[in-house]
């Protein structure tokens, strides 16, 4: 697409490529009777009783500034959350409130990248990952996980191989968006002794921890580092508890971060909005019975999606261990992006190409299953006859 | 202060100075009876009719993603305030929804400024515009505004001065935190001219535009400026509408700018939260009676501030044309960061160093007179007796 405003920004702003996911949505303007399974986002709308903690809160007039780290009683529920759930001690001091999963992204890259350095990354991943390396200059390294006909595997020498002297972080994402990919906590182990003995950092995406069918969360990075560890946590509400459009997340650092954590915050956009916050609290509370519902729906969805998908001849799909989509290549589909497209415009399907996710190789499509079950047989009978046409 | 964390993080990262404020802060941890007025943040919380847009839209389930660059009805809702309040055309597509005015600078200095180049800011200005230009590695690069003795004046000289072969752009905050210095139109249009010149950009923070006491608004950039102009204007729901904590602001910017923008807006967060855009649509359309009162609130303590402050032989201080501060310096202090720990810590009250704002010279304070009178006259009283002892 040509940019009207090339040559007056920075360069590394201007050839950033536009997203793929806007780029297939673009197909769908106006268009009637669409089946979007595109974005990944839960299809029902956070719950009541968390709109109404916010609703108390702003009627309490808890509309001021926050503390640039967030608000204490929430950092405070959060350590106790995260303790609670991997049985080991996390103090308050270690929790930063962020303006959500991404926020977290950009304040964890803006500490250690510049022009002149690295980050390897597990992909396929999530394109604003790069995204956020783009905008800071640094260079963003794929290390491809590996399909093994049932399931993908990142085989830790692809990381280790990347690595140089201008590397400063390894970034995983896990369970995995794209691929449901789940890391094994030995390999975690491995991971991690690697990244001390190099003096990397780990920034771990955790905001599916939540979303996984077969134990009560996915192993995690702070199961296995100590307090003082190179190792930033992201996480997020957006999923488990249906707050996408909320904007909040945390952090999970050593404490010693937490000057610079409460400066970059502070520059960025000082944080989550209060009563957004406040609400944050009620969500941890409560949450629990809404989050087991959720993943009750998630499990059938993945069943039925993986069913069909997988009865298909010309379908190699593997078993998503956690979130909420299905991944899979298509046989004789080699330009991912053009039969996305083609998939919107004549059969009102809308999914993304594997190649937005800087997937190694072409025609691999993620359709996310957090949808009715009537609404996905519907797009499964539609996407059948866009691959048998 | 000692950083724990030396050597491990970016070098712009580990040499930002701490927060001036949060210095001076720290002093009052558990402080009974304080006056806290070193925040810039009007006093009251954020009116009910407001609030309960807000609630409204949760309960209608106005909590999925937003659009990158915003609601579409906001949009078009600031478009046609910012076109009524100058009487200049704005089309929809030159506004983006930000995650607060602070998030809107991050955001323009992203899409100019890396290592290498650098902003000509007119200071004293907010130290968060400092902060972004040292995340992303730029240089920012001080235009004193001068104090004449009743007032404040850029000579547009001392910014023409300052430009060199790797300057980008030229910040203006005017209504300007911590002076009430306002720009005058005329020179709006010859900065402009100089900048049309260079192929510079004009960052405009115009967030206290609608905090001036003897017109409408301040003369604002959009008033002199075509579509196309290299011109980012920056504005925030924070002030006007006593909404800081709820992190909603906007860019206006030419047209061109919003693929970008919508790239940069995704790869930080994504937005500010639906439900909160949505409130904002019901603060432009029913806000003005709200603004007007507060703004007479506000008259008021300008003058009885001003009067205490201006009567007294040893200060110094300028008329504030705009904004909510009282800027002043007292002869005998040259150490602002200290006087205003002894003040807090002696006197309970909350002040801020002029050196926090990258004052040219030691010894001004800023003080918030977004404040009940009363309260406002016991800070001046303690003042006084802190300026005496």
């Amino acid at each position: 697409m040509a940019d009207p405003a090339s040559g007056e920004l920075r360069p590394a702003i201007e050839r950033m490529p536009v997203s793929r996911i806007r780029d297939v949505a673009n197909e769908a303007m106006g268009m009637e009777g669409l089946i979007p399974l595109w974005f990944g986002e839960p299809d029902v709308a956070t719950p009541d009783f968390i709109c109404q903690a916010a609703a108390d809160a702003l009627s309490q007039g808890e509309t001021f500034y926050s503390p640039n780290r967030g608000v204490p009683d929430l950092r405070h529920a959060l350590a106790r959350y995260t303790s609670e759930l991997y049985q080991v001690p996390v103090a308050d001091d270690r929790i930063t409130i962020t303006a959500s999963g991404m926020s977290g992204i950009m304040l964890s890259h803006q500490l250690l990248i510049e022009p002149g350095t690295n980050v390897i990354c597990a992909t396929p991943a999530w394109p604003n990952v790069q995204g956020t390396v783009d905008v800071l200059g640094g260079e963003f390294r794929p290390a491809p996980l590996k399909f093994t006909g049932s399931g993908w595997q990142l085989e830790l020498e692809t990381v280790f191989d990347a690595v140089d002297d201008n590397t400063r972080a390894v970034f995983i994402n896990s369970p995995g968006n794209p691929t449901g990919w789940v890391m094994p906590g030995d390999d975690q182990k491995a991971l991690l002794a690697f990244c001390r003995e190099r003096g990397l950092w780990l920034l771990a995406d955790e905001v599916y921890a939540r979303l996984v069918y077969d134990r009560s969360h996915a192993p995690s990075f702070l199961e296995h580092a100590g307090p003082e560890d190179r190792v930033i946590v992201i996480n997020s509400f957006s999923k488990p508890w249906a707050m996408t459009g909320w904007r909040l997340g945390w952090l999970v650092t050593p404490a010693r971060l937490g000057q610079r954590l409460e400066m970059v915050n502070e520059f960025n956009l000082a944080g989550a909005a209060t009563f957004t916050q406040i609400a944050g609290i009620t969500a941890l509370r409560d949450g629990e019975d809404f989050i087991a519902r959720q993943l009750e729906r998630y499990r059938s969805a993945r069943s039925a999606v993986y069913e069909r998908l997988s009865a298909n001849p010309r379908i190699r799909i593997g078993w998503p261990e956690g979130a909420f989509y299905a991944y899979f290549a298509v046989d004789g589909i080699d330009d991912g992006l053009a039969f996305c497209k083609r998939l919107v415009r004549e059969h009102r399907v809308g999914l993304v190409p594997g190649s937005a996710f800087n997937a190694a190789e072409e025609g691999w499509l993620r359709l996310c299953f957090a949808s009715q079950l009537d609404t996905l047989n519907t797009a499964l009978d539609r996407l059948e006859d866009a691959i048998a046409s």
